[in-house]
């Protein structure tokens, strides 16, 4: 049985345990410096306060102290922090790394490089580790629909695990595999850290449907909903998401599998992303509507402030098509400039041979 | 302006009428031997039953007797039959056609030919039209996410419109499109329909996951869904839609886009299809839970009786990959031999290049 060294203990760090001690290795839960309170609750022997379950006998919480105790000796290390945590996980783990050490991600997504690029997360994870394992450290990650709370209560779940060192993906698969975690692997890592990334800024899209509904005065008599309205901005949003991943490498089967379409239809569902949808939906301003949700990360915003930027500038470069992302540069507007939410339908589909 | 003749006033034959209206055209709305009632009432000036709205004042409801004096002039002839209704309507309409006359089908799927093949039901129609016009009339189809209620309340929706004659689709297009409703065009006929067939089927899968957390005992106690494993359905139909897309020459982007993800989106936010599926999840034999709705068409169900025993065939004969549609095999074992709901989860994304 393996040790596995988790850091990060909020929800997908927590709920990957589950699967991981089920199959029983010797898990140790790492908090960082914002998880004390969860730590000091799971050493208590109660319950994680944001997952509402305690952990499984194998998993041993620890104070983010022990990171460099607890990190050179695993046979794996997940880096289980959020998209805002990459840097401090760089900063944090990655001194106490060993060469060839095998590292699975939670974290996915792209960065901003500023140049009209956009960075893979697991690459900005690689460029801050130091130089003497930089090159050797083997990094994977996780793609696909999986709400930490469902896998922790053993829901089926169905993910995909990436990395551009194929080699190590059997073996993490069958660290993880249980009979409701299914773990299909793919050494297509742009196009999965291309969907995790984009599912989240479409997700605010297809969550706008909703408070436009809630909006109407009087409403629809015959109480006519806009899902007709949601599920076309869910597929310009799978057709825009296909148009980056070809751009950055991946390949189409990601899109409309798992990482793609299966990720963007559970973050649909509900979550911190579709309430600030909803209330943009309803008229309320970004300004407003943030203030309305305090002290919460809303990953769909953090990805929209980070990718569109980057697709403006890749645009004003050559690099990008601009007529290829107008739902993605328009829900950029939408934030940042106050524009009304009235799409410009003709532009979409604009990339696939459909006439208009 | 058009004339424009609509044979068949249920919900999608008469929502239809509304951005064609909106457009000027003049539009007889022509009931089935069906729709009786519905005609009577839309004659007295009062709502459609089902629709719950009255039309707009260009449209004109007709009884089917009228087929005769209706078809032959009308500049289109638009089938609003569903796809049980096909084979009546090339036989009703099919005789007062005129040669080139334009056709366009809101019936769409695919039907069991006996020898291993699926047919369009475009091309089951064109075959039930008479010698003298059957090669020269020119039909389209619709596909994409398209709730006929939110239709006729002039909610945003986006639509495919489809044919193989694809000269006919500018001009349709523009017949139809409206500052709501939003027409691409393709001649991607196969794809389109595909898409739309197995939408329904799919859609029994992802509605099987509400009915399985319903019927446990006791509840989870930290109030998880599996919307985890509904997205994990919801991909693996995208991928053996892609599969079977691929297989009748269609195109990808047809299946990333609004006829595939778009409309198996908004197919499984509520309907018919899915509350049989929440019943089948809940346990209930098939047997017992269609007898809980009675008189009601199924469409998921009648693509299933239809679409799999064409695959077993196809199968059997070689033509189609055993291993490439394990959830269809499998959700027409529960149909019709009571198999529990367990899925081989090791068997799906077979024909994706992921690793297991």
């Amino acid at each position: 049985m393996a040790t596995i060294s988790v850091v990060g203990a909020g929800l997908m760090g927590t709920a990957l345990t589950f699967p991981a001690a089920d199959n029983g290795h010797d898990i140790h839960l790492i908090g960082t410096h914002l998880d004390t309170a969860i730590i000091e609750e799971l050493k208590a022997g109660r319950a994680h306060p944001r997952l509402r379950r305690t952990v499984l006998p194998h998993v041993t919480p620890h104070f983010h102290i022990e990171i460099p105790a607890l990190v050179p000796g695993a046979d794996l290390v997940v880096i289980g922090v959020n998209s805002r945590g990459v840097r401090w996980a760089s900063g944090a783990v990655g001194p106490h790394l060993q060469p060839g050490q095998r590292v699975l991600m939670v974290t996915k997504g792209l960065e901003n490089t500023g140049d009209g690029s956009l960075q893979l997360l697991p690459d900005l994870f690689r460029a801050g580790l130091p130089d003497a394992i930089r090159d050797s450290v083997r990094i994977a990650a996780i793609g696909g629909p999986s709400i930490a709370g469902e896998l922790a209560a053993r829901r089926h779940t169905g993910v995909v695990f990436t990395s551009r060192h194929g080699e190590i993906l059997p073996e993490l698969r069958r660290t993880f595999a249980t009979s409701y975690y299914h773990v299909w692997t793919s050494t297509d890592m742009p196009g999965v850290e291309v969907c995790v990334a984009l599912k989240n800024i479409y997700t605010l899209a297809v969550g706008l449907a909703a408070g436009m509904v809630e909006a109407e005065t009087p409403p629809d008599p015959a109480g006519a909903q806009m899902y007709n309205t949601a599920a076309a901005l869910f597929a310009q949003g799978l057709a825009e998401t296909a148009y980056l991943v070809q751009h950055m490498g991946g390949g189409l089967e990601t899109v409309f599998s798992l990482p793609g379409a299966g990720d963007l239809y559970v973050t649909a569902q509900g979550g911190r992303n579709t309430r600030l949808a909803r209330l943009l939906g309803k008229g309320m301003p970004f300004s407003s509507a943030i203030e309305e949700m305090p002290g919460e990360t809303i990953e769909g915003v953090d990805a929209l402030l980070s990718v569109a930027p980057a697709v403006e500038r890749a645009v004003e470069m050559g690099k990008l098509d601009g007529d290829a992302m107008p739902l993605l540069r328009k829900l950029y507007r939408i934030m940042t400039r106050h524009e009304p939410i009235a799409f410009e339908w003709d532009s979409f589909f604009g990339k696939l041979p459909f006439g208009k």
